[in-house]
């Protein structure tokens, strides 16, 4: 038996890389990102714009394109090493979801094209540009690639996605079965199946979730998530949210499932942005046994006094609201709230 | 002119010294104080049990009176000075509110007792009893009166108190012209009045506050609130009362009105408790100049995502839930969730 | 016997107003109230800056003068009322200390000019001017007389003072009898009088403190000190100051006298600046009893692992470093550390 | 190429399992630990105690011993599956370091023995107890292995070990070849050579570290950690601490290496117990590249204010003082202060 067989392809998606948001205000949508969050705008091209969080390694984690309606443009993974990308590629191309090769973009090379079994837009990619800061945005810390910003409460790294999904288990299981991801917590529908998953490639109890789109095609954004480290940093965020009329859905609280501190927002491109606080709890063993939820659960727990373990509850618009997939051209199915 | 003249009575009123809650389960509203909020009992007299919060300089600040139905059993005030004393005797004497003295209680000498317009019931006093550790609970601390304890998660002091009024503005009246509290900030009633006050003796936004009683007759217990200083123990007491299956009512938040970030939660005898995480904003302006709030201010909020500036939504239990000033016979207008 | 008999004089000042800072660099010390405090700069006048915090009453608090050497310009305080005013300007005038009237400044109307028995310029007054936000400064909070900046970690307002003095009883004295502050803390020297007092006319522990100059001719400052109001606040904008080459002398902390949270820098003109991330612990009790250290206790704390209750140990220029109050002539006796 | 090319062994050890560290006074380890770190004791044999935090999976995490003398009694490390276990067994024989195969004990199964080539003993093995709490300890989150204790501050996970080496490079190198650590950050020494190395084989920085043991004969233990995750609960144990007279070494502060937040205290038996407050940062890069810290840059460091990014600098003490790997016979190089 060789090493392979031990770990399978578990270990070939490294991580999240980036994520391509579409806004139909781009302008605003950077005013949130670098005015609020703090991020930087390292390039622009064929209309899009490219941001960073101060303490990424690499040049980019967030593409802004201009689009009609909001949604993701696509989330991308790095592969551990470029085997493991001909792995990976091997391994969609056997699903036929993939669809294939493109050149690259700013900040990363040739990257494999593909979407989950609803089409949600995904790329896998290896070669990657680190950043390198100019002298003014030099760190004195060496291990921080980036001087912390004096703009907004700035977040440090692209932490996950939420995707919608009609069909969670057959999302789930193309993660799982074509990328190696890992199930680490689920909520079980009373009907059977999943309402609900969230899958790792790493001690995070999550790089990506699926969750039910109850009232949508499926196929849709419900977020992308920041990630702080601090949990009291969501309190000064909420404060400029608040002051500056960012729509606040949830939070700060505190999460039951991954028992991460969030705090939800819209950005004015309609996309639901989520920030992590800390890392709730991480996962080391190797055996890990998936942690399950039931309905009853969730509604016991909202009977209680909400859903999250601590900090109110769920509104209705957080189980329907979502961004859609804009190339696979689903319609939006709610509408952002708005102050 | 005399100097009374400059600042008449405002300073008769020193602080909020203590407060008597009725309970119907003393047995569990110990174990929530004593275990949970890391308070110690001090003494048992008659049935009632004495705690104090262990940055407290008096002997205690909550007695626990066992009753048929939880609420208040009162509130009392301490005196600037023994002259101040006497002059607000005279003063509430004049309003027909007074009941006449009593010999003194656990922790402080004689008291006069009288209630509000509503019947809320209340001393004021002078003389106490300044704590003093016995040799396992001292702190090495010199100004702090007693070793942190631990065990639970300790509150520090007694902040404030909340009732409920039919007429909010009779009583604010009452306790702004007999005892000389300033008026901070107030909710303004469509209808012309007031939904709110909150007044104070100090730079502190509140030692007490009067809202309105939609749902039942006044004269009743909206909340006291205990102090922490530090916001984060919200959360860690937050998980302790989760645990516990002691109920959340709202937070940790940020409220709107005095800033300050709450927890409110139902102590096992039905009475609400605050927990404040820290001061709020501190008014040291003499001509302070009260925050105006109006009701569609409110609405608009609560449209907005919740009243409280952060951190959810208050739910409805909120404005009506209350726990009867028992002396006065008010029943019991809402029964308290149970987990 | 009148009201004024009962509390003296200790309510004639409600609070610190303003510190007048002098600077040997004022655009830099410009870019440090404001980028990195996040302060709103709100007039300049004859050379001077004047700035504000965003949760500050009144117009200014800060007065940034252009100077050859840092130090005191001077520190200001509010009366309760005209009256209050008048009483502690005869009594101002009794002790000989007094310099007479000006017509008043940006922010405030005539002040009365007088020092500390050793040259700690000061002034008091009554006519104030309160801020108004223009429109895009509003905050969406009716009490919050500033909108959130979204600049640096923004502080909300003026706290204390402490000063050096070689003869720290005469000062504290002078301030307890002239003005009516009350002695809250105090450290005993070991060769009889003090080493450093607390004194305040609030629940604070302190708005102003004066500590033994032991190496210098005293009458200077040893800092002033601005309010956040959230201990987490010291950690964020300490990362700011370290990347931003700002010296740090000590914390975040926690204080044994206060029991609050501190962060000392050195502003780049050489004064020395505090920030408090808390209240520490709030005095309600009319009949305080002093507390006192000793200096075994000091110096047992310091073999303990330091003095402050947490978070490191003051170093020796904590004990040495002051800025000269500029206006009597004294000379700098130590060089501020530059990084 | 094989898979395992890719990734040759690096993924065979999953985690950090459990400690047993040595101490001469049980009963006020055991009080430390359980009191005021909030740990739960589970078993008892042979003498020796074993304590579990409540946010671990396995049985127990850390076994106290008797000893004449404090230090490490062995780290243990849990394989990824049998067959990574057989790898590393073959690989770690292939040293000549290998002591052969216990039964197991409380809490896991067969183990091999084995230290490092300065004599820190090991262990590594597959089979493991997972917890399951006792009704009374149930947690109401289903992914929380037992129910938050209301007992001091307490921990959740153990975190990482760091050891004292007169051969850093020797140690770290071990450790990478014939186990598959990672090089993460690291000190450069002036004279060639480290003078630290921080591995892991997760995301987080270090799962184990190597420090340049100056005073003593190196296979000894500087420091286990225990993690939190909120920055925050650093100062409320500190303040239980500072009560209960542990002595605090350093902190609440913000390292610059790992750039996460710590308290070092010693243990009654006079081992260093370091908390971690956050996680600092994360790595996920799999081609990440190893941080190099130079002498000059701590120096120059510890002239700014101290070595920590923030919060106070190392005691000397910090560089000398550690606990004998008693098994190999050192002695002890200092004396561990108390209070």
């Amino acid at each position: 038996m060789s090493a392979a067989a031990d770990y399978g392809y578990i270990f070939d998606v490294a991580q999240l890389a980036h994520i391509e948001l579409l806004t139909p205000d781009l302008e605003r949508s950077l005013w949130f990102f670098r005015d609020l969050l703090g991020m930087e705008e390292v390039a622009r091209k064929d209309g899009s714009a490219y941001l960073r969080a101060y303490d990424e390694r690499y040049l980019t984690s967030l593409k802004l394109t201009p689009s009609e309606k909001p949604g993701l443009g696509h989330a991308a993974w790095r592969a551990r090493s470029p085997r493991a990308l001909e792995r990976r590629v091997h391994a969609i191309e056997a699903t036929g979801l993939g669809h294939g090769w493109i050149d690259g973009d700013i900040g990363h090379g040739p990257a494999y094209r593909f979407t989950t079994p609803e089409g949600h837009p995904m790329e896998i990619f290896w070669e990657v540009e680190w950043y390198e800061a100019p002298g003014d945005l030099q760190s004195r810390l060496p291990n921080r690639p980036q001087k912390r910003p004096g703009r907004g409460v700035p977040v440090r790294r692209l932490d996950h996605i939420n995707l919608f999904a009609k069909d969670v288990k057959r999302c789930g299981d193309f993660m799982m079965e074509a990328l190696g991801f890992q199930l680490r917590e689920y909520i079980e529908a009373r009907a059977g199946g999943y309402r609900g998953v969230w899958l790792s490639v790493s001690p995070m109890v999550h790089e990506i979730a699926f969750m039910h789109d109850e009232a949508g095609p499926g196929g849709r954004l419900h977020h992308i998530c920041y990630w702080y480290g601090y949990p009291h940093q969501l309190w000064d965020v909420g404060d400029l949210f608040r002051e500056n009329r960012v729509h606040i859905e949830l939070g700060p609280a505190k999460h039951g499932i991954t028992q991460a501190m969030p705090l939800y927002v819209y950005e004015p491109g309609g996309n639901r942005v989520e920030l992590f606080g800390d890392v709730g709890y991480l996962i080391f063993e190797p055996d890990w046994r998936p942690i399950r939820w039931t309905e009853e659960h969730i509604e016991r727990a909202a009977q209680e006094g909400g859903l999250p373990w601590l900090g109110g509850s769920f509104p209705a618009e957080y189980w329907v609201y979502g961004t859609p997939a804009a190339q696979i051209g689903v319609e939006r199915a709610a509408t952002a709230p708005t102050e």
